[in-house]
């Protein structure tokens, strides 16, 4: 299930200073790669170039400390420290990823990266020998921003996603995730499950930068996290009739754009309604989409997310019998489908606990953010730990942590690992 | 400023029987070019594969009949019927265009192609000899849904269009006309106003698919063109603060989609209250356009149309000034420019009055629609002949002629052209 890697094809990093690398020196090693002039910021699409790029650069850094990394068969990458026993039992995990949305930020994701290798340094500078495996992880596709489903890679390791249905996943230009990995080097007829590298694992802790203002409100840098948000992606289609803008009178129209423009006004109003809910239409396709035709169908892809999943469930629900009522006042018809849905996840209480040991008076944070932690939390005892973003803002070129907060992260993720790493493997 | 062609590169047509095309068979041979299975019907866009093998597929056509066919440097092509004397003056020009809208019907643009073609074969089946040259023409991107300037062709021709500008155009992929143009064999330095072309030219007459129920509410194959009414397109830029659309809370957000959805409603509402009058988003895209990510910005495209020139400019003003107090609602600002503006052309009287002496009993009527014969009606005489089209539907998969009407179409363009060529040439 292991694509072995000897010597990397591609490295974006120029040559670095000897000794333990800073978060910040190895960001910046990578801030060229897949800048997006157009949009600002960065798009690094699972598969494209610059994360095919990344995924080159981390490959190089990991073997650079002498970790035995392989890429598996759903695109993962492991980068194993093992104990002297070479036993991969209760090993400790920790990572994030590299892919981005379109014209996203510096930091979600590679900050964890980067701070997972940064952390590795500070506990080999600190001679730290490890009693269990620790694993460096590099989850691809966690956005679900080019084959639509969020944590593409954790899905496919814990079996939450059929591995039919992911070969057959389209990108926005419609190539399949099957040709796309297979382009890429991966073979698709292989994705799916993967309960042996699970079994490998005691726990898995991802650094992530924070996504909201919850640091930034309470003048913290490092947060630990107690929850993520139910969330999930429904498509709605409206559908009317097609027809040339500049023949067709008013009257005569069944316009599907106009009754999107109804229901997009109708799922903010109605998400207001609902404390603590959020709703969004970030992604909208006119079919065929020209100046002056007027649209026969229209899709729109709907993020929603609650704590409280019974009310994530109503809310959609409302959105979808809003949209069929608006959709009919046009003529047009709607249909809601959902495209993924994940429950509100509470992270491992005992983990969370531990964590508060090795960072005394850290605040704990929930967040609304998806993330691949809240994916494996179903399997194995997961934590997160959250960076200060001073903007708060998060998916755009906006997005940003300073330097020493950065540090602090890398800090206090050794000193985690430290402590879990620390103790000795579960005999059995 | 022109490209002669020997041997067509690549011809769509395979092999016909001989004897006159009728027009039914012509557009057969070329019924599986660009054909578009995600949309439906045809997506072919200027300068594409499809639209390059229609191009060769005219170009090998007219060779057959003995024309002297070239390509200039604003991509136009002219096929030549001359006089015995070889003097293109006065000419009568007649043709259309070969692009299509995405997703469009089969007839709009090769309907007129196709005819004239046919007309052709049955002048020379009647042994007519023409008094004046016959120019068959092929405007290329003439619904401006590449670079998002209609009729870029013959606007280039005429001196409508800045050469400087149109080098700048960039289609959806971010490719400017110049270097698309140029990597298909053209020569962008020299696009521009031809007036050596133009002096040519005594006249034009575009045969094309009716593009509203004119002619099905009368139950009339033919009719000839009255006049367009004016259009224009505008580009709205809605500007909001991108963010993650877990961790934003509603009341936080300034979301340039809600904007555009409040500004789409009012722009029909808007429309509906001035007869006549037609608007249309058929256009928009969010930017970064992530499913999770609430949009920075968002472009959307608005198609408006009027019998009266001063009714669309106010209609416009209304649209901005309603987009600029919405988007405020929102926290959004909201900037409207102009990409395209055609006041409303009647046809030249004089000629229209002998088409119907050509064809009696004909029907006038007007439309809707922008074509090349709008543009050239600033420098010459020009006339349109419409044909029936059922559903009353275009730019989509459901636009039909019958190919009874087809051929009726070819017949009455080649007893107009009969008349026209036998004319004399003015003496000068």
């Amino acid at each position: 299930m292991s694509l072995p890697h000897t010597a990397p094809a591609r490295a974006a990093a120029s040559v670095e200073p000897a000794g333990p690398a800073s978060v910040t020196r190895l960001l910046q090693a990578i801030a060229d790669v897949g800048r997006d002039a157009g949009r600002g910021g960065y798009s690094r699409p699972v598969f494209s170039t610059p994360e095919m790029d990344l995924r080159a650069w981390f490959i190089e850094q990991a073997g650079r400390r002498g970790l035995d990394v392989h890429t598996d068969a759903n695109g993962i990458i492991w980068a194993w420290w093992d104990t002297a026993t070479g036993v991969r039992k209760d090993a400790v995990a920790t990572g994030s990823h590299l892919d981005s949305v379109p014209g996203g930020g510096a930091y979600d994701g590679p900050l964890g990266v980067a701070s997972a290798l940064a952390a590795v340094d500070l506990l080999k500078a600190r001679n730290f020998r490890p009693r269990r495996p620790l694993a460096l992880t590099v989850f691809p596709e966690e956005e679900g921003s080019r084959f639509g489903v969020a944590c593409l890679g954790s899905r496919l390791l814990t079996g939450q996603l059929n591995p039919d249905k992911a070969r057959k996943l389209r990108d926005p230009e419609g190539n399949t995730y099957a040709d796309v990995a297979a382009a890429n080097g991966q073979d698709p007829r292989l994705i799916g499950a993967d309960y042996t590298a699970l079994q490998q694992l005691g726990m898995f802790v991802e650094l992530h930068v924070e996504q909201g203002r919850g640091l930034v409100d309470i003048n913290r840098p490092v947060a630990i996290g107690s929850s993520i948000l139910g969330h999930g992606r429904w498509k709605l289609s409206i559908t009317g009739e097609g027809n040339h803008a500049g023949t067709t009178l008013m009257k005569d129209r069944r316009d599907p754009m106009v009754a999107a423009a109804k229901v997009m006004v109708s799922i903010r109003d109605t998400a207001r309604k609902y404390r603590d809910a959020r709703a969004t239409v970030g992604r909208l396709q006119p079919v065929p989409g020209g100046t002056n035709v007027i649209a026969s169908r229209v899709d729109l892809w709907i993020d929603v997310r609650h704590p409280e999943d019974p009310v994530t469930a109503a809310l959609v629900e409302a959105i979808g019998l809003n949209a069929r009522v608006l959709a009919a006042e046009e003529g047009c018809t709607a249909s809601l489908g959902t495209e993924s849905l994940s429950p509100t996840v509470h992270f491992d209480g005992g983990l969370r606990d531990r964590l508060r040991e090795f960072l005394p008076g850290a605040p704990v944070l929930d967040t609304g953010a998806g993330h691949d932690a809240g994916v494996l939390a179903a399997h194995l005892p997961t934590a997160m730990l959250f960076v200060r973003n001073p903007t708060g803002i998060s998916h755009s070129p906006d997005e940003l942590v300073e330097d020493g907060d950065a540090e602090a992260g890398a800090r206090a993720l050794a000193d985690c690992l430290a402590g879990l790493l620390g103790e000795a493997v579960t005999p059995g």
